[in-house]
């Protein structure tokens, strides 16, 4: 059998630009997390992994040109936007360095012994160890931050975990040129390049799943693709958790109070947020509630405005160019739809161009206007019009799991007043991670308070993907009973020897 | 279609004792579950939920004669052992009422503006939120402490999450008293009684696990029944967390030294623990490396000399004897398997006698031995014979995930002697949750540094159903960006008007 090729391909000419090695066969992700798994040992100096990630990052920096300009290259996201992930790639990576030398995330618990407890209590000392390799299924949109040397590799390399990342056909190049640069970090710091392995292939992610050695799976991509993948993981003989972000449609409600005070800003603020890399964040307001009538027109119109000004953009590959237009034309043929700005096909065969649709709220309890409440990926959100609070509940009780919500309220409203705003963000909570107030959901902070992740199908588990939290995914407790110190790990001797944060007795410690 | 009747049996004698209603429909469950789901807004106050595990730990106390009774009639469990059950499943729900209160399992975590993060970072305040309705499936073999009141429901209860509990058949009377006595102490604090159901029968667990309105599963039971549950969790178009702890073998290593000083007390300790409960405890000690040669002679004969005199008693049913006289059974059967102590069948219809079996740990790698690492419930354990470390490593490497995995270590190397225990406690960790030094697994002490799950089949998540911790179960974090003061829940508010231990701007104020 010969081994398929494969390419890197510039979305913006749809034509091959190099052949980037060729997809792994099931002997290649065999010995890929073989190869992972025999780096465990070496990875459980978390002073070790501390300064691996941080030379992951130096070593990012130092090569950001070429990855910049390969990554526009294979992805037509612009160089501004990539210098800016690149950044925040970097940032993350420094990020989990601190939280290992925080070490709460090791949730050290002791009790000693307390014969006088219902029922006895012998010595027990808790923290949480590493579960072993985890697959990595990089995103489409984000060719560093969500890929190889992103957040879920930084987090399971910050936990204790070696990493097999499965990279995305849509950025090979870049994949396997920042998959070199983790494994020159990691022999910088003296651990085994194989800490971090790269795969190509879309069977390679199948085998990669079932694999008995793979001890968890991170996940950022379709619907479809990572149900597939989640169910392998759970019909394996061992299942391992899946931590899978799917797809999200991000509803935002406007409140009247808010179309009569700031329309027009919401209005432009919503074009900027759905257009940005050209439609294709998952964090995009894809669902917007605005209120009928003249100040819900304004919203419109200032939409409207914006969008006709915005500029037209590839996608990030062919398939989806063709599954955004054939969505925009199948949510547009429902009857009572309308399209004041119709997304569509751009001026050449690669781009398309920015729209939204219009429909009136009531509409949406018919079966057949199901499609609108499913997330359309690309640059189109759909506004539907509603005449009261009842209309927006109803509405929202439709919708499927968020990773974000967000209500644009007035001023006054936002201050407190009539309870309006605390009663939106109790509607909202259920639905969503993220729950936003006057801002756009687009843009997902790095920081310990952080949560990318809500109810299915946005993710597949409670855990977040993005902050500080993220390293929870990748890591089991386990309990010493009656342990001396000298066979403990230094993590859970008394003296605390490292001076880590810890529960003791009942008594916070931090 | 007339209801099933459900018979509440006592297993000393196999007779039907009395009726405790009938099986429940696909329609009663929807209604427990829609009560359940209907009680969520009035749990949500933290204050009176920690009221509510207070007045249900006190009403068990009141009405303890009747429930030690009732559960003693239905399980043969005796006196003494469910007096110390009830204790501990008050104990439970009162150590959760106290993590209420203490409230750092909601995980506040603030990160205020910062215009100079990379990216920017917003106004960002993250907390855990309960899931909704959860679905307990009560165990066998604790009636009180791991079924109706125990710690799967008192954990929900503690997270805000009603439960509704799938009675175990092998006791329905305690299970519709204890649930009565939960249903009053919600109406005591002036709670939904329906914050607690209790539904009956197979297929209402099915019914229970695939219900939309079902957030979340708690299971204690077989591998069979609990990998189907969690087959149907994972299936249903929206997957939901099941955390089931489903069989553990439960190894103890003892070393030669070990064998050398502590022969007899070894040989003793393990029988009073693997025929605690009549051996149907989910960590009892079912598998024994024992050295080869005098002292592991010695440890055997103690062994062999306190099961001879162990009590017979009578399994939770019929059923779980048949399968455990049919298991000891096939166990004998192998070639080179002897049998110094037979288990087997008792002096009546209802009852067994305790036994060991013994092997060449050398056997262990051929496939017709692989039913000697697998759990069989009830008076058995399974001593192998090693003649070196080598053969200990290699033994333990073909075993499954494990609750709990144990060392018997000499004096001089429970203190660190020529690095032995820390080399063991190395091999076991990978193997199991808990690991005890020169102890015995039964008896799983009520303890925030309790960790009560392992490796899969033990449990099928990284979770715990003992101590603190398994209140992280039930939640879920969401984050709120750029809300103001006034919008926010207390928990989250700058002035923390609870006085809660949170993460502000990355430092730990606890």
């Amino acid at each position: 059998m010969v081994a398929s090729p494969v390419w890197s391909v510039d979305p913006r000419t749809g034509q091959q630009r190099e052949q980037v090695g060729t997809e792994a066969t099931a002997a290649d992700v065999d010995a890929a997390v073989r190869a992972a798994h025999a780096a465990r040992e070496p990875l459980a100096d978390r002073t070790v992994r501390a300064a691996l990630l941080r030379a992951a990052a130096g070593r990012l920096d130092a090569a950001s040109e070429e990855i910049i300009s390969t990554a526009d290259a294979e992805t037509a996201l612009g160089r501004p936007r990539l210098t800016g992930e690149l950044a925040r790639t970097q940032a993350q990576l420094r990020a989990f360095a601190d939280e290992i030398e925080d070490g709460a995330y090791l949730g050290i618990t002791i009790n000693h012994t307390d014969k006088d407890a219902t029922p006895p209590c012998p010595d027990l000392r808790r923290y949480k160890i590493p579960l072993g390799v985890v697959a990595v299924y990089a995103a489409s949109n984000f060719p560093l931050a969500f890929s190889v040397p992103g957040g879920d590799t930084a987090s399971a390399l910050a936990a204790g975990c070696p990493v097999v990342v499965k990279a995305h056909p849509d950025h090979p190049a870049t994949s396997a040129l920042t998959g070199a640069v983790l494994r020159g970090a990691a022999a910088e710091v003296g651990l085994p390049a194989d800490v971090v392995g790269v795969v190509h292939g879309f069977e390679a992610g199948v085998e990669l799943v079932k694999h008995p050695m793979v001890a968890a799976a991170g996940f950022t991509g379709s619907v479809r693709g990572g149900r597939a993948l989640f169910d392998a993981a759970a019909a394996r003989p061992t299942p391992i958790p899946f931590h899978g972000e799917l797809g999200s449609l991000n509803p935002v409600v406007v409140t009247p109070a808010a179309a009569q005070e700031r329309a027009e800003e919401i209005g432009a603020g919503l074009a900027g947020s759905m257009t940005m890399g050209t439609g294709q964040f998952c964090t995009k307001p894809g669902f917007v509630l605005a209120p009928e009538g003249e100040a819900g027109d304004r919203l419109l119109a200032a939409l409207r405005d914006a969008l006709a000004d915005a500029a037209q953009g590839p996608l990030l590959d062919g398939r989806m160019r063709e599954a955004f237009l054939a969505g925009v034309a199948a949510r547009t043929e429902l009857d009572g739809v309308e399209a004041p700005v119709l997304a569509g096909a751009g001026d050449d065969d690669q781009t398309v161009s920015a729209g939204c649709l219009t429909v009136a709220a009531s509409k949406l309890g018919q079966p057949q206007y199901e499609l609108l409440l499913e997330e359309c990926f690309g640059p189109v959100a759909v506004i539907a019009r509603y005449q009261d609070e009842d209309e927006i509940s109803s509405t929202l009780s439709r919708l499927p799991g968020n990773l974000t919500a967000t209500v644009q309220l007035s001023g006054g409203e936002a201050a407190g007043d009539a309870g309006t705003g605390a009663r939106m963000l109790a509607t909202l909570t259920p639905l969503a991670g993220r729950v936003l107030v006057n801002g756009w959901p687009t843009g997902v902070a790095v920081a310990p308070a952080q949560h990318h992740g809500g109810p299915y199908p946005s993710t597949t588990s409670t855990s977040t993907s993005v902050g500080a939290t993220a390293i929870e995914r990748w890591l089991r407790p386990v309990a010493y009973q009656d342990a001396s110190d000298a066979l403990l790990p230094p993590e859970l001797r008394d003296a605390n020897p490292l001076g880590l944060p810890r529960r003791v007795d009942g008594r916070w410690e931090y």
